[in-house]
């Protein structure tokens, strides 16, 4: 039998979650939340997912727009296994205490605390803490794309230190409300950035130190890493380090992907739904080791790096597979990693 | 009796100089040369500046426009101490020999390579050693942001390393042929990018690397720094050794400029002409020590910065005045630093 996942917010992160659940074998979409009538609403149930609102009250805007809804939230809640929680930032702490009245197990994103969770997961450093629990969340895709290759290269040559500067996307490509359209935004200001201290809710003992600022972009966050090893090995060896990590892609400026844009334009080219890049995009010609240090950059799209931890985290704490390399090379080989 | 200063490259850094040295009491601007009649050229003549141009095939064009012109850049050569090369990057290396026949002093923009004029000037770091020489070079809006603020700490506290993120304006405002519109560009791939090896041509014992990215923004460069230093000294420290530098200005969150695009307004504000930032921007607010390693950001207006450094090399060269600090106090207060 399928484990029954419920998805509590089906927006950007969500709906890519609940395509990606709907693919496995092993688990299935139970149904999907929506406050609000929408055009994301109705190609859900195009999809065939069961439709769920929040309050009883919104469920007359459902049918004036001709979208069937199955019941509320709660409802939803009672037929479910474990809730994926894809409300916006901040909103997803609300539900906690509704999460432990039903009694359902809950994955919440990177834009909450790790305290609500009191657990962080990536699949790659931590499957192993995750299985069985009753909460974790996933982090930021920024977080997730830092934890992929720091957890590389400190399991392989131990990180000294870490400072990463990271130019954020200013908004999604379907957003039209946030800017800016032609500055640089330091964020946040006051140094470093919360990223590192992100980052060690995975892995504490790492040293990692960040600087953020806002771009007028919507195409991927862009970070540039300087990274003192403890053991410093040559461009080559990390080069095979990354190639054989189950969620980095290396891309290399001579197949023309010189940016961003061209990374994402790659997604589309090669099928991917909705143009999605699930894996780190890391430019091979940009690894380098000058006076002992590495360097190299890498592009996270952020609507889509979080997918597949979405989904192992589902299979850890449900106990569906004990074995983090499995549910990864599983999850990866069925969306097509 | 006034210097007498001819402008070769009347383009955005070319008619910032002219305007700035025909504001000094100690030098005049003899002529500039425009290679074809633009709006540039007829402001060019309504501020009285002679206009000449590149090669007598091209002043019919100019009479056509209804531009008066005197006479071609040899003409000019012919009547002027120095000639300040504005014209495009790399263009400016074909006019040595030009010069060189003429006997003239050059100096060209960091667009050029410093073995072109065999001395790289910034003018805290290096104005005794620009005194009297025929030759040299005004480095790049980038560089000279870097070399201001790499020589205050590197004289104050000594510079152990430098790590630089540069996220680099991709256009100028008024380029209407250049991209990117939406991505981020890591230029170049290869890392660390050549903006260290350029501060070296200055500062040649300072330890710095550098990463280098365009973003989709006309408004400013924007540096994130982290900094190793010998002494590590409190953040008010570092506050006031700025606060003391010709050349930087700290500004504050609190105050409401909280990007590029805000410190741009804040020239307007001040009545800058054409809303120029000579100075280096510095986020008071982003100064911070973290486990021993200094961070800021700093925004470099990369129309403006270099400005105030060629009327200083102007007077180092031709020995209008021999103290580099007095020099700068002079194009300071002329300019309303």
């Amino acid at each position: 039998m399928k484990a029954k996942v419920a998805i509590n917010g089906y927006g950007t992160i969500g709906k890519r979650v609940a395509d990606a659940v709907a693919a496995q074998d092993d688990m299935e979409i139970t149904g999907v939340v929506k406050t609000r009538p929408s055009f994301e609403a109705r190609i859900a149930q195009e999809k065939g997912y069961d439709l769920y609102t929040t309050a009883r009250e919104n469920i007359e805007q459902f049918k004036k727009s001709d979208i069937k809804v199955s019941g509320t939230l709660d409802d939803l809640l009672d037929k479910a296994d474990i809730v994926i929680d894809a409300t916006p930032g901040d909103i997803g702490a609300e539900y906690k205490e509704l999460y432990n009245k039903h009694g359902i197990k809950a994955i919440w994103q990177g834009g909450e605390e790790h305290e609500l969770a009191g657990f962080s997961f990536n699949s790659e450093a931590n499957y192993k803490e995750a299985i069985g629990r009753d909460f974790a969340r996933v982090v930021s895709c920024n977080t997730t794309g830092l934890v992929r290759v720091l957890y590389a290269l400190d399991t392989a040559y131990g990180i000294r230190k870490a400072r990463v500067t990271l130019m954020r996307r200013a908004a999604d490509p379907n957003d039209i409300k946030t800017g800016p359209i032609n500055a640089l935004v330091p964020d946040p200001i006051k140094l470093p950035s919360h990223h590192g201290p992100d980052v060690n809710s995975i892995l504490p003992h790492v040293d990692v130190t960040t600087m953020a600022v806002k771009t007028s972009t919507t195409l991927m966050h862009l970070h540039a890493l300087n990274i003192e090893l403890k053991d410093t090995p040559g461009e080559d060896a990390i080069i095979n380090l990354f190639k054989e990590r189950p969620r980095i892609r290396l891309v290399s400026s001579s197949d023309r992907i010189k940016s961003t844009a061209e990374a994402m334009e790659f997604a589309k080219d090669m099928g991917r739904p909705r143009g999605d890049v699930w894996e780190n995009v890391v430019w091979k010609d940009s690894i380098s080791i000058s006076k002992g240090e590495l360097y190299f950059f890498q592009a996270i799209h952020q609507e889509a790096d979080v997918v597949p931890e979405n989904v192992d985290a589902i299979r850890a704490m449900l106990e569906l597979e004990r074995d983090g390399a499995r549910s990864i090379a599983k999850t990866n080989k069925i969306l097509g990693i």
